[in-house]
């Protein structure tokens, strides 16, 4: 059977069959020859500088033609700078510490047997991404620093740029020993592998979709694999009546203002009626250049602000708007985020210490923050060193995912002859 | 809109939600309080007995009707030493430890902030069984000690005494204050009811099914929600060239025949072509009453073994019927275990240290063990106190599951003030 007869489905299975020799093959590697692989691929990243770019430009003139927005070309663009960028994010992946091996717990039984839950790769894993053509180095070295295989699908418009930066990463892999395996880039731009990727159940152990919202909805509602990502981030910061007014004013405006396009953003500030500053709070949101989109109470207290309207509260807005209410305490505001939160990262601005533990305690969302800025919910800023994704998924790994939520555990059990009665 | 035109998506939508507020109130609940709960649910179960008992006669004539097997009604069927030991279950549960609020990790970042992990219920969590009535009072008592709110979906023929056992539980966990909507039980036989359960995700968290690989089976199909469970234990004991005699032939012995119905039953044992003792261990199978179906080199060894098919070194016998093969070392031993295994339980029998620590890194099941028998895959023996069920799963929870596999984490932020540069 040839390639003109081979099923994305047959295409897919045999990628995931050899990523999983190359997962196994990986166990009986040590951590520094895998941190080695990673450090020479970075190497690569950089001594392949001018095939990438020609690469990347050849993708750049499809799209052009294609007449894709200037977003889109600009996610798509690689130059010096950003390959340099690229291959240091490996070396920094390259860095961390080892995640495997670790004995998460040990138990002595009273029969002599000692079991342990050691930390091992979670086997082989999806990622499926749009036009960054740099997600094809960070997600691979994030994978392998791991010890699993990673299947990588990235967006068609970018397939030029991917190669080349999958090249170079398989020639430092493989200048270390490491099976090239471990890292393989879908070769075909047939949407048909996604969906192939996505029923992989039981080759495949966990998706990534790296992303706009279009992608991920669709990842999660065909996937038959589990899936590791945020669809929204729905996030609020609830301003305390006990809330330091000049704290409330600067976290308020950092939380929405700072970057107002990435998923730890704040879309909606509700106000206690007892907190004594929201008019300077909505007065600063306002002169960051944030529209403010408020129900009754917040209306009164700025003409500005204009009339929410009832799916606003549910409204990830991604830009320079934010959705304002007031609360009559933190029940209501409780109730309010358990009604419109998307589990991402809420917080609380609150002088009053037991407040804001109940807050903390009683949010179910992956983050919750107490006097912070919701824009920290971010892998580095949590002192992982990197990070695969944010997860509002409850199972597995939940938040900020770096190398630890790529691993699993088994336990090991070691006896002396022991047989059960 | 009456109950006649309720769908089952709607039937369970509903209880989902209730389901939902349920293990939230759960988390403004103390410790002392559930573990309270359960004692008078513990309490209840043995207070009302007779009901239970005779709710139970009823089941068992209906299915004697329907012609049930003995098999089943077996497993149907309760008695007093039934509801003691499932009340003695639901009262151990109780006194397990309180898996919630421990503290994962703490990391302190350059600008003060704290970022603790910190260990929370895992929420709503559908169990989904076969005839034996226990699993109602087993399971509910397990999520609520994690604080979860457990949906539960009993086999039609057991209706009748889960109900009853369903409402003594009620019964405790409403005399303790805390919500009963925190153990629900579908009042509908309705088989679509299960496949409502299986797509609800995004309302129920997680699936457990607990009975036959046909119902397994069935919920891995067609399962949208996460789901915890193992269909096949094909486990295997290899004996290496170092093994003690005697204790191989123990433990070989143990491991299939004490119990051969179990999932951690040994399947395949594997000789070693530089073992001694293979023809006394085994002779002691066959001595011991189990069939031994054998490759050419086994057959030599003992004329009562039977020639193995290709079929059967996949064939999870849950028998008296065991498969043999001669391996030329550890390295056959390890392939024969990675095309064969479902990755459940796994042992090494070796005097060699070295030989055995290669095994237990090299094969990639939920549980690997050196010099035990792989009877001891179950909760209890591992320490535990209980078990939800046994994971072949890769990701959230491997091997046996008790408290600690029904929660998840939150990140919990402290900081003062602090906004992102």
């Amino acid at each position: 059977m040839n390639d003109m007869t081979q099923t994305p489905e047959m295409l897919i299975a045999a990628m995931a069959a050899k990523a999983r020799a190359a997962s196994n093959a990986l166990t009986q590697i040590s951590d520094e020859e895998k941190s080695r692989g990673l450090m020479l691929a970075a190497q690569a990243l950089r001594d392949h500088g001018d095939a990438i770019c020609r690469a990347n430009m050849q993708d750049m003139e499809n799209a052009a033609e294609r007449g894709l927005s200037s977003a889109l070309l600009d996610r798509l663009r690689l130059d010096d700078a950003r390959i340099e960028g690229t291959a240091s994010g490996v070396e920094q992946v390259a860095k961390l510490d080892n995640p495997l091996g670790e004995v998460i717990d040990e138990t002595h039984r009273p029969n002599g047997m000692v079991m342990q839950r050691v930390r091992v790769p979670l086997g082989v894993i999806g990622i499926i991404y749009e036009s960054r053509p740099n997600v094809t180095a960070d997600a691979a070295a994030l994978c392998m620093r791991a010890g699993n295989a990673a299947i990588l699908r990235g967006g068609s418009e970018a397939i030029e740029s991917n190669r080349a930066i999958h090249a170079a990463m398989a020639e430092g892999v493989s200048a270390a020993g490491l099976p090239t395996d471990a890292i393989q880039l879908v070769p075909t731009t047939d949407r048909a592998a996604v969906g192939a990727m996505l029923r992989a159940a039981g080759l495949i152990d966990l998706i990534v979709p790296r992303g706009g919202k279009s992608l991920v909805a669709r990842v999660q509602e065909e996937a038959r694999v589990p899936v590791l990502a945020h669809l929204d981030g729905m996030n609020t910061s609830y301003v305390h009546a006990s809330a330091n007014p000049d704290m409330a004013r600067d976290l308020v405006v950092n939380a929405k203002m700072r970057r107002t396009g990435i998923c730890g953003a704040t879309e909606t500030v509700l106000f206690d009626k007892d907190f004594k500053a929201t008019k300077e709070v909505i007065g600063a949101l306002i002169d960051a250049g944030c529209a403010v989109r408020g129900d009754d109470a917040i209306q009164t207290i700025d003409t500005r602000v204009t009339a929410a309207q009832d799916e606003d509260w549910d409204t990830e807005y991604l830009d320079a708007i934010i959705t304002a209410a007031q609360v009559s305490g933190i029940d209501e505001a409780l109730a309010h985020i358990a009604a419109h939160s998307s589990g991402h990262t809420d917080a609380i601005i609150a002088e009053d210490g037991a407040a804001a533990e109940r807050f903390l305690n009683a949010v179910d969302s992956a983050i919750v923050m107490w006097n912070a800025s919701t824009q920290f919910a971010d892998g580095g800023e949590f002192g992982l060193g990197a990070e695969i994704g944010i997860s509002t998924g409850r199972l597995h790994a939940r938040g900020p995912v770096a190398l630890e939520g790529l691993t699993t555990y088994k336990w090991i059990v070691r006896g002396t002859g022991q047989v059960r009665p």
